[in-house]
């Protein structure tokens, strides 16, 4: 077989310009969280077949990548189906991992629990320009914590990671999975359509309230209930009145413990954070994962479009493993989005620029080399970092493309075997 | 099915304490090797199956994770082989990608090319004691460089991180593949015997002198041979001379090249390192892979068995992707045992520990919190990382598990409603 040099479909080398951004988001999520108060834990890539097939995925179970059993554990001949070969997958998200490593470990951690997971995770999607089937989630929650204080904290949390970034412009998005509930009980709709009605409404943002109306009317639904429904859609730019007009409104079906803790995560996000930004009661978030039991978020750019984080409140997921619940909370960062966007706009890394090249011409003899790398050796112990290498024939190219790897033309010195050459 | 709570078999997941570490360590790695002028790079985690099987990963072929083929692709009736129902499997070290990369990208790169990777590897290994089947590589290579200052600054470089790390006592082994070959020779063997008396050669560590000869002879080479082979493996203390009496030996079996290459790396690591250790030749090091075509060596510590790094020469492996073979010497850092030794001697990760825990009382008002969430992010602003969260029942319990966690007990301070209370 001959040798490929691409890499597999759908996934991507990363060259060193893009891992010098990488690195850096990297070390400031860490650092910005930690600050935090979060602590980093890490999950295998791979994960029991059981448990990524168990409805906690959506969509994305239909993409997982399978790993075939090994050895005495594979019947080729008496396989039927896809999962009689398989025992294992790649994991497609941070969030189930992290659930049944709580349940595993909960007893060795502490209470509340703040976890800051970052890791690859693989989907067998179609790629797509800016979508690969590899890629890094990079995952903050909060479990057994059930209240607001949860939700405020992995707010201004992000937001401080953001605006460390460097990112301006950006609104928080924030709802509740019982307030989209209790909107569409309020219209009379019925339990069984609610999952349909949220996927079109959904589309709010692209179709607006007219095509929200006309594709709920499309899909059967009585024209009077979408009416009573999209009513309870009002513009408002205050979030706090937008709520209480809308409890106002719902009655009885919306209990005002729901409404109430969100006024109290906008109030307490508002008045606490250090940093510039709106946040926003949106009814029309739904958000996909059927996993979320409560509060759910989203942040945005004015820039860019589509969302850089969101999350929400899954009090039911580790009760899956433990058969008990316990609260959790969480965001997952669009850590790619934000390298994208980095990159897209050339971003540079900060950091002292006296990085220095030592180019030795070829031939030098092993005194002159042995002198060269103690001059390179007294400067990196200086915290001076230093390249040495061999002159090229080439020598001109050779110090453009240093000059386009970030060293400054002055840095790069040429070295001759006699010294006084130089 | 039912949701699993431990890890998928021979996998782990990674408590708090044992990242904190690693997170340690990761930095360092970079810090250290970006002072050398290496770049960090990335591939995916998943290989051509072709790539893969290609023979140059030695006994780890067999212990790939193979992927299931995904859709249409996949004929489960028809196959009668593993590999009709795989194109693509877990990567089982990170060489052979960093040789693909280098192939698919070489236009896009400085030569010659530094490189620093750090990622997990796989392999379906029986699950023993430290040894599990995801663990991190630390892999760095310089291609490109065909001369000795490849090695050196690759042996100057990785000394320099162990000696951050607080490692005392190393020892760098060194020893060429070709002066391997050129041992055998002299002594009569066959060329399609080397392989096989280079294992039995591995093991002299443990063996003896004595006991290698036995097992060559066991093996069905003339004892003649295994005399004449053995008498050239003298102790030496001082590595020059040890290499200068090999070559007078060997004569015309050995070009004086190699040899002196040797003596040019083992000159100018020891007369320009900052760092204190031992650099010696080792013609009984092998290195296990095939794919090695010249120097070889391996770090080990004198308080620890087994080598913490270990590298080579590989000047052929990139020729298998391009058809043009390109110089290439890398290491391969023992991340997994660095972390292993740092739990072992409870490593402190230093920092400040000035970070400060905020328990709120339960119930107190949104108000209060907000006074509280507003002294958090003034520290917070000031770098001071604040960790705030509910008070729990068992107060006492919590304080202990901080405290467990690395909080100091004076840095952890109660909030109650009325600040009065306090």
């Amino acid at each position: 077989m001959g040798m490929i040099k691409k890499p597999v479909n759908g996934m991507k080398d990363i060259l060193p310009k893009e891992m010098k951004i990488r690195d850096y988001v990297t070390g400031l999520v860490k650092e910005t969280y930690e600050g935090f108060g979060f602590v980093s834990i890490e999950t295998p890539c791979v994960e029991h077949i059981e448990n990524l097939c168990s409805k906690q995925g959506g969509e994305n179970e239909k993409l997982i990548f399978k790993i075939l059993k090994r050895g005495d554990k594979l019947n080729i001949d008496n396989a039927q189906t896809e999962n009689d070969l398989v025992d294992s997958g790649l994991r497609y998200d941070l969030t189930l991992p992290l659930a049944r490593y709580y349940a595993n470990h909960s007893n060795e951690l502490s209470t509340p629990f703040k976890a800051l997971q970052m890791g690859s995770v693989f989907r067998a999607d179609r790629p797509q320009k800016g979508r690969f089937r590899q890629f890094v989630q990079c995952d903050i929650d909060i479990l057994g914590d059930p209240g607001y204080l949860a939700e405020t904290e992995l707010i201004l949390a992000t937001t401080t990671l953001l605006s460390k970034l460097d990112f301006k412009g950006f609104t928080v998005r924030i709802n509740d999975r019982r307030i989209l509930k209790a909107m569409a009980e309020y219209a009379g709709f019925e339990e069984k359509d609610y999952d349909n009605i949220f996927i079109i409404l959904d589309k709010m943002d692209k179709i607006g309230l007219d095509g929200v109306r006309e594709e709920l009317v499309k899909n059967g639904y009585e024209s009077g209930k979408a009416d009573k429904y999209l009513r309870l859609f009002t513009d408002s730019r205050d979030a706090l009145s937008a709520i209480r007009t809308l409890k106002a409104e719902l009655g009885d079906h919306l209990s005002s413990e729901i409404s109430e803790n969100l006024e109290r995560i906008i109030t307490s996000v508002s008045e606490t954070s250090s940093v510039d930004f709106k946040i926003l009661f949106d009814p029309t978030l739904v958000r996909g994962m059927s996993y979320y039991t409560g509060t759910i978020f989203e942040i945005g750019m004015d820039e860019f479009s589509g969302s850089v984080a969101g999350g929400g409140r899954y009090d039911e997921m580790i009760g899956r493993f433990t058969g008990q619940n316990t609260p959790a909370c969480g965001f997952s960062i669009g850590f790619e989005r934000i390298i994208t966007i980095l990159l897209d706009k050339d971003f540079a890394v900060p950091g002292n620029n006296n990085k220095q090249v030592f180019l030795i011409e070829k031939g030098a003899s092993n005194e002159r080399i042995c002198e060269i790398l103690k001059e390179a050796s007294e400067l990196r112990n200086k915290g001076v970092g230093v390249l040495v290498c061999q002159m090229n024939k080439n020598k001109k190219f050779q110090k453009e493309q240093l000059i386009k790897d970030g060293y400054a033309a002055e840095n790069i010195r040429d070295f001759y075997n006699s010294e006084f050459k130089n």
